[in-house]
């Protein structure tokens, strides 16, 4: 039939989002065309700065926004009005989409299926001027909280293995509104730096029956040498072998391969590293674009035992990085000692 | 001994390069802080523009670099004084040094040896107002040429297992210096992403008992959807599963493992080919930065059968990548089909 035909060869490749798979290494990548804004336009990405006046994220703007997922209102109201003190919606400019089915098919040698998945945003405050080291710890741990009622919610849809959470802060970094938020990506695959450390952490779990985090954790404590702040139930610490300058990565000090069923006092202790860990970044580093990525186990996995759930935080601080962009090979000009010395002294 | 002790605590890990792996991934990185200016220094780095009146890699500025180990000169002339075509000296700020054992030791649980290596710069012309692109196919099949000699001198040292070749082109790409030049860096592991692909190639290969990029290169030439050029011995083409807008890989027809070991029509193959897609970039992309990575077999492996090496040609789009920066995931805006349309169609 023709008008089945004609439609078919538009729906072409570069309309709909897609996840193919490198048969060389086995990553898989998302090739999502449609967030950018013209066809023609490849080069350089600028970024917008919308000033509060204009902010889709800010109270009284909720109808910028496609309908909220989830709010917390202390106070009721009806979604979608102000009121909110945290509000999750779905992405405007998705790198996936959430409707339809995997459709796994070859072309010749090579894997693809559709680009399914859900991309939300955490707007973590209503508050234009507020970043997330300038929030409260009780403001903090309210985000935490939206990260879990998510991850929750959607690893109820069995098409999903993978919930990625993360946050660009500062242009630098990757954002392109001002408001302070994260964003969520819920994957039908397991990306590849989660599957490198599951790889890693069982390979460690098969010779000395333990977990290689928990080693990590408990060498650190002993040594403090890249030790830059602990609290009852979570540790900061730099890492032995930092990709990037400032590395950082925050853990639960008990055992848990999940960040969706960690108890109340850890995310109590992670939004108070956070919040310290941030404002000596500031300090020390002349307040910082930064990435922040939670790494949590797969839930098609059981990784239990071996995994250990983490989050990385990096700032950005060197624009001289293309080698490390086109190899993922690392050259670090700071030392982790140095890194964790120089947060530790930091006046807040 | 009192004195033997504090020239001890003086040297501390925060001024010898070193080489650290990481426990859970394996991953090796170089923590080189040497190349920091000062030790206060953290935040972003300054390009420095030198013009070519202060610019180290033109002709009569022999004394601003280290003492060269190479050079190509059509008319003779002593070492380090003009009349070269193309120089190699010593990186003066170099992420290894080339002195000394390895020195394999532990931390506890911690793996670090010495950061043994060599790290040159191949100055690929002595016409600061040239760029690859602009340079002839003769001139950027002597700087192929001058990366395969540089390799068989250095594999000779035994402490080296890879040598990576790599080149910044432009600000946005890492480079620090405008005067076109390439990068070596040999090293005494097998760096991530080379092992990736080893790794990869080899359970292809045990399957199949093909190499997988002679796949790819059947499969995209028979299709030619992601096809750029061909040339009778190599073939520039859109990989399937990009991780970045306009990814190119050119790998020669033929099998072969190493690059060094590149018959002398692949080079000028490779020179032609590099350039016609250079300038189609320039065309299309408005001159982007962009980086250029050499993969190869490391010399400690037999990957004859199966690895297969070839260039990766990485152009500078997108400022917007905290996200991939931070996890190693990546969402690419352009499908590897329109991207190899456009440099196609690119009038040059």
């Amino acid at each position: 039939m023709p008008a089945d035909r004609s439609s078919r060869s538009i729906r072409t490749h570069s309309t709909v989002p897609e996840l193919r798979k490198d048969p060389i290494t086995g990553r898989w990548v998302i090739i999502s065309t449609e967030r950018r804004k013209r066809p023609s336009d490849f080069h350089i990405e600028r970024v917008a700065r919308a000033g509060a006046a204009d902010c889709p994220f800010c109270a009284g703007h909720e109808d910028l926004t496609p309908p909220e997922v989830l709010s917390y209102r202390r106070n009721g109201g009806a979604p979608n009005t102000p009121g909110w003190d945290l509000r999750v919606v779905p992405n405007k400019f998705p790198a996936l989409k959430v409707e339809g089915g995997l459709e796994r098919e070859a072309e010749g040698m090579f894997d693809r299926m559709n680009g399914v998945g859900a991309h939300e945003v955490i707007i973590e405050t209503p508050d234009h001027s507020k970043t997330l080291a300038s929030m409260s710890e009780v403001e903090i741990e309210r985000v935490l909280y939206a990260f879990r009622d998510r991850i929750l919610d959607l690893k109820l849809d069995r098409r999903f293995r993978y919930i990625l959470i993360f946050k660009n802060h500062g242009a630098a970094a990757g954002a392109t509104l001002e408001h302070t938020h994260s964003q969520l990506i819920a994957l039908p695959i397991v990306p590849d730096f989660v599957r490198e450390e599951i790889e890693g952490a069982r390979q460690h779990f098969g010779v000395k029956e333990r977990c290689v985090f928990c080693d990590i954790i408990r060498q650190e404590m002993a040594s403090g040498r890249r030790l830059i702040l602990e609290a009852a139930d979570v540790v900061a610490l730099a890492p032995y072998a930092p990709r990037f300058s400032f590395e950082t990565w925050l853990l639960p000090r008990r055992h848990g391969a999940r960040f969706e069923e960690a108890a109340r006092q850890e995310y109590e202790g992670l939004a108070r590293l956070l919040k310290s860990v941030l404002l000596r970044m500031n300090r020390a580093l002349e307040s910082p674009a930064y990435n922040l990525i939670i790494h949590s186990s797969p839930f098609s996995e059981e990784t239990g035992e071996y995994y250990h759930w983490h989050v990385e935080l990096i700032p950005k601080l060197t624009r001289v990085a293309g080698f490390e962009w086109g190899t993922g090979f690392y050259i670090n000009p700071t030392s982790p000692e140095e890194a964790a010395r120089v947060l530790r002294d930091a006046r807040v």
